[in-house]
């Protein structure tokens, strides 16, 4: 099975594909889509799905997974990661793929074992446990790479705390959502 | 010309047609999709982007337009709206349309000749252009079918004041953009 992990942004949005089969993750491919130095948003959202379709064409990953985060950054900035995130989910669900999504304190905590890992730490795990620390990655790749280790343990492990609905997860988290 | 403006929302999603030609405003279609009543925020997307592809593909409409709220809400209500947008916008750049983004306030001084008008006056106007108030429509549908004559005005007069982008509207609006 292979899982395509997005980080949406609407300046660079990371993917990274990783083949967890029997436990032993694989790396298939990870990059980061540098999106067009323009004004025009819808441009941007265009890149965003076009280059995912792309990936998912070349790669046929089965299921998709995405970072969500929850507390709010300023209201525009929201809308903005948004959208990024809407363009990345479309690719998706326009492909038939399953579409999870994972807060960043979930992902940190299932590559690094800490909720509160720092970029760095979350790096430097990436690289151990798909390159054996031969490879390094830019951040936004490996923020992708974190999502898609992230879904893998939890298809792997199966423990039902997975939010791929939005309100579930504030049922889950009240704490965790800014009003 | 045939314009489809869309007021996008991650509940219930408006959409209105209208034909501009000769400066005499047609009514073409217009109805609001009521999205389904789940907590799978991704099902919901694609509701929207598949419901306007089959608007779009009946119609044949030759531009888009879509509402741009610049202030804020709460982040999480942003970021579900921008997800809305995002849905809406790519079913028109799958479809090779051009995409206009107003502020509420040009829609309604579009319209009403006052950027402060009420739902209320925004929909008895819309009544009276395109129906000579025979035809009642839907809030979401109302503000839609601003959407779309707030567009054909923009393209009539073409004062060069429509913001496509996000980049240029922030510049000429400092004062409007939450931080």
């Amino acid at each position: 099975m292979i899982i395509l992990g997005v980080d949406p942004g609407s300046r660079a949005t990371g993917y990274g594909l990783v083949d967890p089969s029997g436990g032993d993750e694989h790396l298939v491919t990870a990059d980061t889509i540098r999106l067009a130095d323009t004004d025009d948003h819808p441009t941007r959202l265009k890149q965003i799905y076009d280059a995912l379709v792309d990936v998912i064409d070349a790669h046929g990953p089965d299921e998709f997974a995405v970072e969500m985060p929850v507390y709010g950054q300023n209201p525009q900035s929201m809308l903005k990661l948004g959208r990024a995130q809407a363009a990345a989910m479309m690719a998706a669900l326009n492909r038939d793929l399953p579409v999870a999504q994972y807060t960043p304190k979930e992902v940190k905590k299932s590559v690094t074992g800490n909720g509160n890992a720092s970029k760095k730490q979350v790096g430097f795990m990436i690289e151990s446990i798909l390159s054996a620390g031969e490879q390094t990655f830019a951040h936004d790749t490996a923020d992708a790479l974190a999502i898609a280790l992230c879904h893998g343990n939890r298809d792997a492990h199966d423990d039902g705390d997975s939010y791929t609905g939005w309100a579930s997860f504030v049922d889950a988290n009240p704490d965790r959502v800014s009003e």
